[in-house]
């Protein structure tokens, strides 16, 4: 808590140096989109005390802001960001841009259009995130940062410009589960993660319950994933950390728990992307082929327990062909996040239509 | 000097300890490519003793490793690699793996196919790239880091395996010069920068000239640049860092220059990508349009004075038209960067077959 206070503190002193040009307001009175249910601490996806008895890695990563976004509408010319997330050694396998830093997007002919990053400097940063814009009204969405906690947020405006809070028409809601790879491992930036593409080009917004190495289908986090309201859509992508045998262990009872509290919405099972890291690594191979297998298994399982509305995207074809999907033979860099969303895309819409 | 002989130190100790296990070769001994000219460091791309004229930032950017490939031959089950490179805080708009990893590629039906990627600890690393493989020779492909001098490199098999140099039958080589995009900012890993996935489509060596903000075709690096032997092609996709003034002044007397010493081979002019961040913003869109227009217009007062075999690419459809094709409004991720191949593959493609 002392080390937030002294953060807010030096955030809040810029502040007052900066004032004269820039106009900063506390993002927490802007619309936020893509939390799991209200309540808790607000970036955090999950509110980690009310679920208190997940696994605690799920619980530390409930706290990172993945699929979080910001929505608001400014006349400003130019939109700044004043931000802090803790001082930790980035990943060696995603930018500082994507872990730590915000990506904003802009309505333009009823599209999102990048506008914008926002790289981070270091805990603190403030950054422009796009200048020289035409006169008007702007409609913004500001992704955050996939794997940190944000402590504070502000966006800048010119001063005597309006800055208020949008509200989006989603169509409807979708919440993902999974690993590392749906928390957005390794996007080149916030919004690139492929849930993240996926709710822009369908229009819903996306809870992203993407927990890097830890999303195994424990029973308290189904009770976590099962307690959300107004879903459209389940989607599972979480064959990639459980080994085969948890596979083969939990999915059933996982998926009966959500479909237990949503008796009529769609469940879409996605299989493990094919690791890269296995086109001369048998062991890797083995253990994708297993996972892959099993997953597939329950859901025919599933299928002939009278299950309904329960559908599956095999895993073989999700990132293409050329082997060039991934960053590190594991994680789909953004061609690969590119292809997942070219094959899923077109699945989840029809689900959706239903 | 000392903190090398310290680094390498530190890199021989961990030999002793861990030479039970695994045989390192200093990778010295096996075949590089990807230099502009024989002579200077090991594995720095242009001798910036014999080129001391060059401006301060090409020459410090000459020793970083970018396009600099090993090739190798070994009938070991796994690859290890041992590396050192500047302790120096990465980029926030690149991935570590990427500035400061390293790629291997195994050739497969006589395709390069990605086999791991060597993510950084720090500035001395140690790791398994790959492992499990099936018997037999393999013959390997190894890429540098894009954005660090790299010290010092071994490679390491398992005991009583063997470990040869690999002579690549290139088909010629192809020299390209540029800014960042050139020099791979911002692929996801070594082999992802778009010169170095030209190579591997092409199967030409390419001599990878991007320099980092600092692509400004001053007369000094057109010296170093038509001193390189054995061209196939030239290309120039030097127009992202230059003012447009800049582009207006230099542009003719550096072709005229390279032309001069290599009379009869192509020379592919490309402008800059549209930067994303001109979506949004005048001044990027203004200065991008100008930076482009001059390129264009030096490239039709040197035809009517009489180049031959000159060629241009229009930067406009480099990145698609999603806008998706960039990290940061500037440097394609991995997206734009296949998009660049899909665009500029084709037409080297043809200037190589005549």
């Amino acid at each position: 808590m002392n080390a937030r206070l002294l953060l807010t503190c030096i955030v809040f002193y810029c502040s007052i140096a900066n004032a004269q040009e820039i106009q900063y307001i506390d993002a927490r009175t802007l619309n936020l989109y893509g939390k799991a249910h209200s309540g808790g601490a607000h970036y955090h996806r999950v509110d980690t005390a009310r679920y208190s008895d997940m696994p605690r890695s799920v619980k530390r990563l409930s706290t990172q802001a993945s699929g979080l976004c910001i929505a608001f509408k400014t006349n400003s010319r130019e939109i700044h960001a004043r931000w802090s997330t803790p001082i930790t050694r980035t990943l060696r396998n995603l930018p500082a841009v994507a872990s730590h830093g915000l990506d904003l997007y802009i309505r333009r002919d009823g599209q999102w259009v990048f506008a914008g990053a926002a790289v981070p400097h270091d805990s603190v940063s403030t950054r422009r995130i796009v200048g020289n814009m035409a006169e008007g009204e702007k409609e913004c969405l500001l992704f955050l940062p996939l794997y940190a906690e944000l402590f504070n947020l502000e966006i800048g405006v010119q001063p005597g410009s309006t800055l208020e809070s949008l509200s989006i028409p989603w169509k409807g809601k979708v919440v993902i589960y999974g690993s590392s790879i749906t928390q957005g491992a390794s996007a080149s930036r916030p919004g690139m993660s492929y849930p993240s593409i996926l709710s822009r080009h369908l229009g819903y917004e996306f809870v992203n319950l993407g927990f890097s190495g830890s999303g195994k289908m424990e029973e308290s986090v189904s009770r976590m994933i099962a307690d959300i309201k107004e879903v459209d859509l389940f989607i599972l992508d979480c064959a990639a950390n459980p080994s085969p045998q948890q596979i083969e262990e939990r999915t059933e009872s996982f998926v009966k728990y959500i479909r237990q509290h949503h008796p009529n919405v769609p469940i879409l099972m996605i299989a493990s992307v094919v690791r890269e890291g296995s086109n001369f690594d048998s062991n890797v191979r083995e253990m994708v082929t297993g996972q892959n297998s099993n997953f597939e298994k329950a859901y025919k399982r599933l299928l002939a327990s009278g299950v309904k509305n329960l559908h599956f995207i095999k895993g073989d074809e999700l990132l293409g062909r050329d082997h060039e999907g991934t960053i590190d033979g594991t994680h789909p860099n953004d061609l690969g996040f590119d292809r997942m969303v070219k094959v899923i895309e077109p699945r989840v819409r029809k689900l959706l239509r239903k």
